[in-house]
């Protein structure tokens, strides 16, 4: 389950719901290209934004798009009785793995973000990645505290974010101090990936791999023979837009260039790019793809 | 409704649901103590993290329990969809206003948090109070932002975030030039209150209120006379487990303390104070009051 590439795209939405179509359509084309793993309803699926009704529904559809590939679903929410009844969606669903962070909003300690895992962990009867996101949900991890969490039962992987490649192998190292020996490690961070895979991660936890699955799976498996950097620096003009823009607001312009999905398909208040930033990701998108 | 002081009450909250009777009791308190206004379901009534029927109740409840007084009930939620959602019940519980928090997972941009104030306030019949938290919604307003917030329909006044008391007249006299005449300006960070009077805002929010409204109103009252600081002062030591402990956590178990309500109240994954803390509130409030 947590190895190779866990590609994880969008749930296009609009205020009238999910496009269900749509979102099948790009769960698919993921396993088609084969993928290691597909992750719904990630930090670029969305959601945080939906409905109970919506997740299962979508935790439903990726399953049965995903035509065998293993599915894990996020099942974070503020609330610790959210998270219980997605986490129980989601394995209706047929859900392989489930993805949590701590989403807050009043600033948790460690001992409530323990808690939440405690609490979520022992109901499971299939693996929990934690989901270490400090830029979305403004919670700082020690590795004290990711030592504690991954003791728990049902808990087998981390998604870590992004480090500069110079830092990773110590990085990833320091942390498998603290974790048990068959914990996997995966990154996320699509610039920082193929220094992380570089320096000892098991997976990478891809946004464009929801988007181009091959280009993500060439960095993926180039990394055993040294050659991941320099596929990923080919991408460079991408990654500069996904920290100028944001990587959700990027992936769905993207779709939409490329007749995956049509607009508006982000859940309101955010908004798809404006035309001119549309250009660039055009351009820059419309390059990668004739090479 | 935009003047003195406006009192926000915890809503206490466990795992079986909203605690009503508990609940019901702290806002008529507040309103037999003579407070301007109630603000419900602001971030210590914990709107965030209650669902779409627990707030609609909790908004019915206040308004029932405030016996006339005017109630502000708080609408913010990740969608755009769900904040019309809420915007349409507070209203037809009988709000006399509501409070809208850009909450965010993905960060947001000026033009999606100006989008998400133009598409809610057009469709209400009350006035809107824009919420400037950043310590839980992580935007942070520009003064521009505001002025541009502040002349859509329906908008009428603005919760900004304590600010220090040296620098209190300046930052409001700022703001107010980007704002339309009839603007109310209301400062929170229940430390930085006395201050923020003295400097010239139109009222207080405060989480200190839904409490010890006694207490609060005398400070609001003394601000005309110049001795608002002095007062807030003897609260220092509270200010301080405020900082220490969070504000929400320590009203809660202030409120605990004096029998107001029963533990646990707040909802998982945050957590009551432990017991060391618990003990130093208790000092602490046991001394503000035999004064």
């Amino acid at each position: 389950m947590f190895t190779g590439l866990s590609a994880f795209p969008l749930t296009p939405t609009s205020e009238d719901g999910i496009d269900e179509r749509g979102f099948a359509n790009l769960v698919a084309r993921l396993s088609a290209a084969g993928v290691d793993s597909i992750g719904a309803l990630g930090s670029t699926g969305g959601y945080a934004y939906l409905t109970r009704e919506e997740r299962a529904r979508a935790a439903q559809i990726a399953v049965d798009a995903a035509g065998g590939v293993p599915v894990m679903i996020g099942i974070g929410a503020l609330r610790t009785s959210q998270v219980r009844a997605h986490a129980e969606d989601a394995q209706n669903a047929g859900a392989s793995a489930v993805l949590l962070a701590p989403v807050s909003y009043q600033p948790l300690t460690d001992d409530e973000v323990f808690g939440l895992f405690e609490d979520v962990s022992r109901e499971l009867s299939v693996p929990l990645c934690v989901y270490d996101n400090p830029g979305t949900t403004h919670f700082t991890f020690s590795d004290e505290l990711h030592g504690r969490i991954a003791a728990l039962p049902n808990v087998a992987a981390v998604k870590i974010p992004g480090i500069p490649a110079d830092q990773a192998r110590e990085r990833i190292a320091a942390l498998r101090g603290k974790l048990p020996r068959s914990f996997s490690v995966g990154v996320s961070g699509d610039q920082f990936a193929a220094g992380g895979l570089n320096g000892g991660a098991d997976l990478w936890f891809s946004v464009l791999g929801g988007l181009l699955p091959e280009q993500c799976l060439a960095i993926t498996r180039a990394a055993d023979a040294g050659e991941a950097t320099t596929l990923s620096d080919q991408l460079s003009p991408l990654w500069t837009l996904f920290r100028r823009y944001g990587s959700i607001r990027v992936v769905s312009a993207a779709a939409e260039h490329v007749g995956l999905i049509t607009g508006p398909n982000l859940p309101r208040p955010l908004l798809g790019l404006d035309p001119a930033a549309r250009k660039e990701v055009a351009a820059v998108l419309d390059k990668i793809l004739a090479e």
